[in-house]
């Protein structure tokens, strides 16, 4: 396993060495039909790599929360991964389409904050204008029509020439971490956009009115009850067990959280 | 890339020169378990073929409006794709298994009209009734058990004898274009079976009492501004920038559209 | 095909000798993020494995539902396929990390009860305890980090010393059929945990004040019309043509049915 990602190395396994995987992660959904059209660029033009679809329902046409589910997710990924990411509101508009390179990962989508996440948590890392268009271009679906062909020909190996060196955004208004809920899953868990630090141990968060203790997992509450702890992306994170923290605590996505005293 | 489809060349790029992939089209929803079995069957036949699961949330048991849509996206697919379509409200009834051979394409599934949008778009088809049974048939799995291994067969080129010439399907009662909402998708944007034209250009649509004007696309509109558009299937869309044309103009599927003078 | 499983031979067509599918089912959703990360890890430790997403929307955090649902499924599989199950509301407690090989068939996961109806359901079993624990364990996600490397090594068939044998659980609470609501699919149906009988032709479901006649298939009675019959995987379900039984007849998951006289 290449440095730079947390996934474990699975001592006493038999496993690969190598690693090239594509990984999707965007608010298409995951029922149809973007995913299956992007997919199908995907495995046409990068038939050798691995797909794996990531998350499909990122905040939609929302790219400041995607972005640091975004970063929270990509951090447990080994170098060599190439991320296409798309929530694009923008699309047919302005911004640009950009790769970022970071700590020795390939992030491909649009200009709108959406990476901005990854970048401040890199260690190193590197930003690309693309300059390649196809042939045809949708108003409407740059994932199909330009990520997805850059993203393949990056984990093909064979992308020079499609993007040039770029200054990158100006990220004065991207905190390092955000205090709010940038995420509800299947299960009506609440993700924030904090990373775990030694500093929250045994504190209390506060969202809304509600006061939500800490625990280290589920079956340390009782259920129903509700509490933050660390989840396995290393975010602070509001669950309750065997029940719904979204519904129960009534919490969305822009809930600010902060500690209380 | 074969002639037929509308995928584009990527000038520039490394690409593939064969074809051979299965899709899927169906109301199965992608949670499971359908979709995993009939993959499952899918990947035990033709276990050289990529699979792509391309809409899986087609309009429940409605297989007029999911024909429109069908055949909006088969169009983007080159010569040689095969697509195991199942939205089968008879099933285990008297409607036949059929195959249509549309402009180099396949497309298997029950005879109630799901393919018939293709076939009336197409400059050259064939249709085909399916013979072949297989040992065990479900009264209510065929995409499984019958439409899955056919579209395998087929895949792999080798599906003599399975399948006999058939008149086809009556089709006087099947306009070329729908004007009627035939999509909702993961966005709330509200896609009809409208063909874009060059005559739509610069026109008002009406749905049910709102009346909607055109853009090209999202960003041409403020926030929360309805419009409609020739979307990335080349199909006429109503949306609501950043927002859901369903639910803020009561849009489903079934909703009759027009243009206004 | 090996023996075991309810998969039909298809007679007259091509098809591979050779089965080794790793199959997941969980109730993580498909949307993501956690099925793409448990299938990063299997498509990194097999690579040459097909893995077949098979159910995620299984009765969340229930595992006693579940085990209904997922012994009618195994079913239908052949020897050699390796289950993946993950409802896991006990994740970090004192739950054990388990195997059970059934009929040639292997399943690994939680010892919450999720396996237990496949043990009943089996001819021959065998329970092991996994004792293999990865570098890094999060709290909340053995699935990702435990169990999918384990199921991975199976499927590679290099799971020695992975897992010790064990004496299995204890089923007396575990009846061999439910006779209750076991899941709701996606158009509604509602599949209860009772395998068909021949003694249950021609008689008349209870559901709470609801008697529901029997029918053959969908077609066989008319819209909008309730009926139960025997599903394609083996199971008495109540459905309602063209229309969704949950709603229609107000069923959830843990609504006892019973026969009337």
């Amino acid at each position: 396993m290449a440095p730079g990602g947390m996934m474990p190395r699975w001592t006493g396994l038999t496993s690969k060495s190598t690693w090239a995987m594509l990984v999707t992660f965007t608010d298409f959904g995951c029922h149809g039909p973007y995913l299956g059209q992007m997919m199908a660029v995907l495995r046409h033009l990068a038939p050798g790599v691995e797909v794996i679809d990531l998350l499909n329902d990122a905040p939609a046409t929302d790219p400041r929360h995607s972005a640091y589910l975004l970063a929270a997710l990509a951090r447990w990924w080994p170098s060599g991964t190439v991320f296409l990411g798309v929530v694009d509101p923008g699309v047919g508009g302005a911004r640009k389409a950009v790769v970022l390179e970071a700590d020795g990962k390939w992030l491909v989508g649009p200009d709108n904050g959406l990476f901005n996440a990854v970048a401040l948590h890199s260690d190193e890392c590197a930003w690309y204008e693309i300059l390649w268009r196809p042939e045809r271009l949708s108003s409407s679906f740059h994932g199909r029509d330009l990520f997805a062909p850059v993203a393949a020909s990056i984990a093909n190996g064979k992308a020079k020439g499609l993007f040039v060196p770029w200054d990158g955004p100006e990220l004065s208004q991207w905190p390092l971490d955000l205090a709010e809920v940038v995420y509800i899953d299947h299960y009506g868990n609440a993700l924030t956009g904090l990373r775990a630090q030694d500093g929250f141990k045994g504190r209390v968060m506060q969202a809304g009115d509600q006061q939500i203790p800490p625990a280290t997992t589920f079956c340390d509450v009782t259920e129903g009850e509700a509490f933050w702890y660390v989840n396995s992306m290393g975010l602070v994170e509001i669950a309750v067990n065997r029940g719904s923290a979204a519904r129960g605590l009534g919490l969305a996505i822009g809930q600010e959280v902060r500690w209380c005293r």
